[in-house]
Protein backbone atom coordinates (compact mmCIF):
# COMPACT_ATOMS: atom_id res chain seq x y z
CA UNK A 1 0.00 0.00 0.00
CA UNK A 2 1.17 3.31 -1.31
CA UNK A 3 0.27 7.03 0.31
CA UNK A 4 0.45 9.59 -2.39
CA UNK A 5 -0.05 13.02 -1.72
CA UNK A 6 -0.15 16.17 -4.31
CA UNK A 7 2.80 17.84 -4.59
CA UNK A 8 2.60 21.74 -3.46
CA UNK A 9 0.92 23.65 -5.61
CA UNK A 10 1.24 20.65 -7.64
CA UNK A 11 4.10 21.83 -9.55
CA UNK A 12 6.26 18.99 -10.61
CA UNK A 13 9.24 20.67 -8.95
CA UNK A 14 11.81 18.16 -9.46
CA UNK A 15 11.70 18.67 -13.06
CA UNK A 16 11.90 22.53 -12.46
CA UNK A 17 15.10 22.17 -10.21
CA UNK A 18 16.76 19.47 -12.72
CA UNK A 19 16.26 21.41 -15.59
CA UNK A 20 18.29 24.39 -14.02
CA UNK A 21 20.80 22.38 -12.79
CA UNK A 22 21.48 21.19 -16.02
CA UNK A 23 21.40 24.96 -17.44
CA UNK A 24 23.79 26.00 -14.43
CA UNK A 25 26.21 22.81 -15.71
CA UNK A 26 25.54 23.99 -19.24
CA UNK A 27 24.58 27.21 -20.09
CA UNK A 28 23.83 25.72 -23.98
CA UNK A 29 21.04 24.12 -22.62
CA UNK A 30 18.72 27.45 -21.44
CA UNK A 31 18.76 28.12 -25.63
CA UNK A 32 14.91 27.08 -27.01
CA UNK A 33 13.41 27.83 -30.07
CA UNK A 34 9.42 28.23 -30.10
CA UNK A 35 6.98 28.09 -32.91
CA UNK A 36 3.36 28.93 -33.88
CA UNK A 37 1.71 28.60 -37.76
CA UNK A 38 -0.92 30.94 -38.64
CA UNK A 39 -3.43 30.21 -41.16
CA UNK A 40 -5.70 32.96 -42.69
CA UNK A 41 -9.80 31.24 -42.68
CA UNK A 42 -10.92 34.01 -44.71
CA UNK A 43 -12.46 37.68 -43.24
CA UNK A 44 -10.14 38.35 -40.27
CA UNK A 45 -10.27 34.91 -39.13
CA UNK A 46 -7.07 33.34 -38.29
CA UNK A 47 -6.51 29.27 -36.68
CA UNK A 48 -3.22 29.31 -34.81
CA UNK A 49 -1.61 25.68 -34.46
CA UNK A 50 1.43 25.23 -32.25
CA UNK A 51 3.10 21.48 -31.53
CA UNK A 52 -0.08 18.78 -31.62
CA UNK A 53 -2.72 20.72 -30.02
CA UNK A 54 -5.93 22.15 -30.81
CA UNK A 55 -5.85 24.81 -33.36
CA UNK A 56 -6.76 28.46 -31.84
CA UNK A 57 -8.92 30.52 -33.28
CA UNK A 58 -8.79 34.38 -33.49
CA UNK A 59 -11.41 36.66 -35.00
CA UNK A 60 -11.85 40.59 -33.99
CA UNK A 61 -14.86 41.91 -32.78
CA UNK A 62 -18.22 42.85 -35.55
CA UNK A 63 -17.49 46.98 -34.74
CA UNK A 64 -14.06 46.28 -36.17
CA UNK A 65 -15.07 44.08 -38.90
CA UNK A 66 -14.69 40.58 -37.72
CA UNK A 67 -17.03 37.63 -37.35
CA UNK A 68 -16.70 38.17 -33.48
CA UNK A 69 -16.19 33.98 -33.15
CA UNK A 70 -13.05 34.54 -31.20
CA UNK A 71 -10.57 36.75 -29.02
CA UNK A 72 -8.74 38.76 -30.91
CA UNK A 73 -4.47 39.16 -31.24
CA UNK A 74 -4.25 42.14 -28.94
CA UNK A 75 -6.63 40.28 -26.61
CA UNK A 76 -4.50 36.70 -26.86
CA UNK A 77 -1.14 38.50 -26.19
CA UNK A 78 -2.74 39.91 -22.91
CA UNK A 79 -3.47 36.54 -21.91
CA UNK A 80 -0.26 35.13 -22.41
CA UNK A 81 1.11 37.72 -20.28
CA UNK A 82 -1.29 37.00 -17.66
CA UNK A 83 -0.73 33.15 -18.20
CA UNK A 84 3.28 33.74 -18.25
CA UNK A 85 3.02 35.69 -14.76
CA UNK A 86 0.61 32.71 -13.04
CA UNK A 87 3.01 30.26 -13.59
CA UNK A 88 5.93 32.19 -13.26
CA UNK A 89 3.90 32.81 -9.13
CA UNK A 90 3.23 29.35 -9.26
CA UNK A 91 6.83 28.56 -10.14
CA UNK A 92 8.69 30.29 -7.34
CA UNK A 93 6.21 30.16 -5.03
CA UNK A 94 6.63 26.31 -4.73
CA UNK A 95 10.22 27.10 -4.95
CA UNK A 96 9.96 28.88 -1.86
CA UNK A 97 7.55 26.64 -0.24
CA UNK A 98 4.83 28.95 -0.04
CA UNK A 99 1.21 26.97 -0.91
CA UNK A 100 -1.22 29.13 -3.02
CA UNK A 101 -4.69 28.87 -2.15
CA UNK A 102 -5.91 30.77 -5.45
CA UNK A 103 -4.14 32.78 -7.85
CA UNK A 104 -5.88 35.33 -10.39
CA UNK A 105 -4.19 37.52 -12.95
CA UNK A 106 -6.18 40.56 -14.36
CA UNK A 107 -4.62 41.60 -17.14
CA UNK A 108 -5.92 45.04 -19.66
CA UNK A 109 -4.09 47.63 -21.55
CA UNK A 110 -4.53 50.41 -23.77
CA UNK A 111 -4.18 50.98 -27.69
CA UNK A 112 -5.39 53.58 -29.70
CA UNK A 113 -6.75 52.35 -33.49
CA UNK A 114 -5.61 55.27 -35.73
CA UNK A 115 -1.99 53.81 -37.29
CA UNK A 116 -3.47 50.06 -37.41
CA UNK A 117 -6.14 51.89 -39.49
CA UNK A 118 -3.38 54.31 -41.16
CA UNK A 119 -4.53 57.17 -39.83
CA UNK A 120 -1.65 58.28 -38.51
CA UNK A 121 1.94 57.05 -38.46
CA UNK A 122 3.09 56.13 -35.42
CA UNK A 123 2.65 53.22 -32.67
CA UNK A 124 0.24 51.26 -33.53
CA UNK A 125 0.84 48.64 -30.27
CA UNK A 126 -0.22 48.99 -26.78
CA UNK A 127 0.63 52.54 -25.06
CA UNK A 128 0.68 50.33 -21.81
CA UNK A 129 -0.19 47.47 -20.19
CA UNK A 130 -1.75 47.00 -16.42
CA UNK A 131 -1.27 43.42 -14.81
CA UNK A 132 -2.75 42.56 -11.31
CA UNK A 133 -1.76 39.71 -9.38
CA UNK A 134 -4.66 38.35 -6.43
CA UNK A 135 -2.52 35.94 -4.93
CA UNK A 136 -4.35 33.92 -1.73
CA UNK A 137 -1.72 32.87 0.70
CA UNK A 138 -1.49 32.45 4.59
CA UNK A 139 2.41 33.53 3.52
CA UNK A 140 3.59 36.67 4.68
CA UNK A 141 2.61 39.89 2.94
CA UNK A 142 6.39 41.00 2.74
CA UNK A 143 7.35 37.03 1.32
CA UNK A 144 4.34 37.66 -1.15
CA UNK A 145 5.69 41.07 -1.77
CA UNK A 146 9.13 39.39 -2.74
CA UNK A 147 7.96 36.66 -4.85
CA UNK A 148 6.20 39.08 -7.21
CA UNK A 149 9.08 41.07 -7.50
CA UNK A 150 11.01 38.40 -8.49
CA UNK A 151 8.43 36.93 -10.73
CA UNK A 152 8.15 40.12 -12.61
CA UNK A 153 12.33 40.25 -12.88
CA UNK A 154 12.24 37.15 -14.71
CA UNK A 155 8.88 36.96 -16.56
CA UNK A 156 9.36 35.96 -20.34
CA UNK A 157 6.29 37.25 -21.99
CA UNK A 158 6.88 40.24 -19.24
CA UNK A 159 10.32 41.31 -20.73
CA UNK A 160 9.24 40.88 -24.40
CA UNK A 161 6.62 42.99 -23.89
CA UNK A 162 8.48 45.67 -21.73
CA UNK A 163 11.83 46.15 -23.90
CA UNK A 164 12.62 46.38 -27.78
CA UNK A 165 12.58 42.98 -28.85
CA UNK A 166 14.25 42.70 -32.78
CA UNK A 167 11.30 41.52 -35.42
CA UNK A 168 11.69 40.31 -38.97
CA UNK A 169 8.97 39.79 -41.00
CA UNK A 170 10.43 38.27 -44.45
CA UNK A 171 7.64 36.84 -47.02
CA UNK A 172 7.37 35.38 -50.55
CA UNK B 1 -34.92 38.96 -55.98
CA UNK B 2 -31.44 39.37 -54.55
CA UNK B 3 -28.00 38.27 -55.94
CA UNK B 4 -25.78 38.32 -53.43
CA UNK B 5 -21.80 37.52 -53.41
CA UNK B 6 -18.92 37.37 -50.93
CA UNK B 7 -17.29 40.47 -50.74
CA UNK B 8 -13.24 40.60 -51.40
CA UNK B 9 -11.29 38.18 -49.31
CA UNK B 10 -14.68 37.98 -47.35
CA UNK B 11 -13.46 40.95 -45.54
CA UNK B 12 -16.44 43.81 -44.20
CA UNK B 13 -14.26 46.19 -45.75
CA UNK B 14 -17.56 48.47 -45.08
CA UNK B 15 -17.30 48.47 -41.52
CA UNK B 16 -13.68 48.77 -41.06
CA UNK B 17 -13.81 51.77 -43.27
CA UNK B 18 -16.39 53.16 -41.48
CA UNK B 19 -14.62 53.33 -38.62
CA UNK B 20 -11.37 54.51 -39.80
CA UNK B 21 -13.96 57.68 -40.95
CA UNK B 22 -15.63 58.13 -37.89
CA UNK B 23 -12.02 58.45 -35.68
CA UNK B 24 -10.80 60.23 -38.60
CA UNK B 25 -13.75 63.23 -37.71
CA UNK B 26 -12.67 62.17 -33.99
CA UNK B 27 -9.93 60.53 -32.99
CA UNK B 28 -10.68 60.55 -29.50
CA UNK B 29 -13.24 56.92 -30.89
CA UNK B 30 -9.74 55.34 -31.86
CA UNK B 31 -9.17 54.60 -28.01
CA UNK B 32 -9.69 51.28 -26.99
CA UNK B 33 -8.81 49.60 -23.61
CA UNK B 34 -9.00 45.48 -24.34
CA UNK B 35 -8.92 42.48 -21.07
CA UNK B 36 -7.31 39.39 -20.27
CA UNK B 37 -8.76 37.19 -17.21
CA UNK B 38 -6.39 34.53 -16.65
CA UNK B 39 -7.19 31.77 -13.53
CA UNK B 40 -4.24 29.48 -12.01
CA UNK B 41 -5.58 25.98 -12.15
CA UNK B 42 -2.90 24.17 -10.10
CA UNK B 43 0.86 23.72 -11.37
CA UNK B 44 1.46 25.18 -14.37
CA UNK B 45 -2.25 25.28 -15.75
CA UNK B 46 -4.10 28.12 -16.27
CA UNK B 47 -7.53 29.28 -17.98
CA UNK B 48 -7.63 32.48 -19.75
CA UNK B 49 -11.25 34.25 -20.44
CA UNK B 50 -11.57 36.82 -22.40
CA UNK B 51 -15.26 38.77 -22.99
CA UNK B 52 -17.69 35.77 -23.43
CA UNK B 53 -15.35 32.99 -25.13
CA UNK B 54 -14.48 29.81 -24.13
CA UNK B 55 -11.65 29.97 -22.09
CA UNK B 56 -8.22 29.09 -23.65
CA UNK B 57 -6.17 26.66 -21.65
CA UNK B 58 -2.06 27.17 -21.16
CA UNK B 59 0.42 24.71 -19.71
CA UNK B 60 3.97 24.48 -20.13
CA UNK B 61 5.58 21.05 -21.96
CA UNK B 62 6.43 18.05 -19.51
CA UNK B 63 10.33 18.80 -19.81
CA UNK B 64 9.69 22.51 -18.22
CA UNK B 65 7.90 20.93 -15.35
CA UNK B 66 4.05 21.21 -16.99
CA UNK B 67 1.21 19.01 -17.45
CA UNK B 68 1.96 19.15 -21.48
CA UNK B 69 -1.90 19.95 -22.15
CA UNK B 70 -2.05 23.31 -23.94
CA UNK B 71 0.68 25.78 -25.77
CA UNK B 72 2.44 27.59 -23.43
CA UNK B 73 2.73 31.49 -22.54
CA UNK B 74 5.41 32.54 -25.14
CA UNK B 75 4.38 29.81 -27.68
CA UNK B 76 0.75 32.25 -27.96
CA UNK B 77 2.77 35.20 -27.59
CA UNK B 78 4.14 34.00 -31.07
CA UNK B 79 -0.01 33.24 -32.18
CA UNK B 80 -0.81 36.46 -31.45
CA UNK B 81 1.53 38.20 -33.70
CA UNK B 82 1.00 35.72 -36.37
CA UNK B 83 -2.45 36.27 -36.19
CA UNK B 84 -2.43 39.82 -36.02
CA UNK B 85 0.29 39.98 -39.30
CA UNK B 86 -2.30 37.47 -41.13
CA UNK B 87 -5.58 40.32 -40.04
CA UNK B 88 -3.47 43.18 -41.23
CA UNK B 89 -2.43 41.54 -44.65
CA UNK B 90 -6.26 40.96 -44.91
CA UNK B 91 -7.48 43.97 -43.88
CA UNK B 92 -4.88 46.13 -46.18
CA UNK B 93 -5.05 43.84 -49.42
CA UNK B 94 -9.09 44.16 -49.21
CA UNK B 95 -8.47 48.44 -48.95
CA UNK B 96 -5.97 47.84 -52.19
CA UNK B 97 -8.22 45.44 -53.98
CA UNK B 98 -5.75 42.49 -53.74
CA UNK B 99 -7.33 38.98 -53.23
CA UNK B 100 -6.02 36.71 -51.92
CA UNK B 101 -5.84 32.91 -52.56
CA UNK B 102 -4.43 31.53 -49.53
CA UNK B 103 -2.47 33.39 -46.28
CA UNK B 104 -0.10 31.70 -43.70
CA UNK B 105 2.30 33.40 -40.74
CA UNK B 106 4.56 31.09 -39.22
CA UNK B 107 6.52 32.68 -36.62
CA UNK B 108 9.76 31.27 -33.83
CA UNK B 109 11.88 33.01 -31.42
CA UNK B 110 14.82 32.10 -29.25
CA UNK B 111 14.34 32.52 -25.86
CA UNK B 112 17.03 31.73 -23.24
CA UNK B 113 15.48 30.18 -19.93
CA UNK B 114 18.72 31.23 -17.85
CA UNK B 115 16.94 33.97 -16.73
CA UNK B 116 13.08 32.82 -15.95
CA UNK B 117 15.04 29.77 -14.00
CA UNK B 118 16.22 32.38 -12.07
CA UNK B 119 20.04 31.05 -13.01
CA UNK B 120 21.13 35.10 -14.39
CA UNK B 121 19.77 38.29 -13.91
CA UNK B 122 19.32 39.82 -17.06
CA UNK B 123 16.95 39.16 -20.21
CA UNK B 124 14.05 36.57 -19.70
CA UNK B 125 11.96 37.40 -23.11
CA UNK B 126 12.91 36.25 -26.47
CA UNK B 127 16.12 37.45 -27.97
CA UNK B 128 14.30 37.92 -31.89
CA UNK B 129 11.21 36.96 -33.34
CA UNK B 130 10.56 35.77 -37.04
CA UNK B 131 7.66 36.42 -38.99
CA UNK B 132 7.49 34.53 -42.37
CA UNK B 133 4.54 35.63 -44.49
CA UNK B 134 3.16 33.25 -47.02
CA UNK B 135 0.47 35.09 -49.55
CA UNK B 136 -0.61 33.35 -52.16
CA UNK B 137 -2.26 36.19 -54.22
CA UNK B 138 -1.96 37.08 -58.46
CA UNK B 139 -1.13 40.86 -57.60
CA UNK B 140 2.04 42.34 -59.03
CA UNK B 141 5.25 41.53 -56.62
CA UNK B 142 5.74 45.00 -56.07
CA UNK B 143 1.70 45.41 -54.44
CA UNK B 144 2.45 42.76 -52.36
CA UNK B 145 6.17 43.75 -50.98
CA UNK B 146 4.18 47.19 -50.54
CA UNK B 147 1.37 45.75 -48.89
CA UNK B 148 3.49 43.54 -46.55
CA UNK B 149 5.56 46.72 -45.50
CA UNK B 150 2.61 48.80 -44.65
CA UNK B 151 1.32 46.09 -42.53
CA UNK B 152 4.52 45.46 -40.28
CA UNK B 153 4.08 48.85 -39.82
CA UNK B 154 1.15 49.07 -38.65
CA UNK B 155 0.67 45.52 -36.59
CA UNK B 156 -0.66 46.38 -33.02
CA UNK B 157 1.49 43.11 -31.60
CA UNK B 158 4.32 43.64 -34.10
CA UNK B 159 4.74 46.86 -32.34
CA UNK B 160 3.88 45.82 -28.88
CA UNK B 161 6.82 43.27 -29.21
CA UNK B 162 9.17 45.40 -31.12
CA UNK B 163 9.38 48.89 -29.03
CA UNK B 164 9.59 49.01 -24.98
CA UNK B 165 5.79 49.09 -23.42
CA UNK B 166 5.51 50.30 -20.11
CA UNK B 167 4.58 47.44 -17.84
CA UNK B 168 3.01 47.94 -14.32
CA UNK B 169 2.36 44.53 -12.68
CA UNK B 170 0.23 45.53 -8.95
CA UNK B 171 -0.91 42.56 -6.97
CA UNK B 172 -2.85 42.12 -3.73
Amino acid sequence: MTTTTDPLNQVDFETVAGLANAIAADPSKGATVWKADVTWKGGFRTETRIRDFVPTPCDEPSGLGGGDTAPNPVEQLLGALGSCLAIGVAANATAREIAIQSLTVTVDGDLDLSTFLGLTQGHAGYEGIRAHITLESEADPAAVEDLVRHVVSTSPVGHTLAREIPLTVTHR
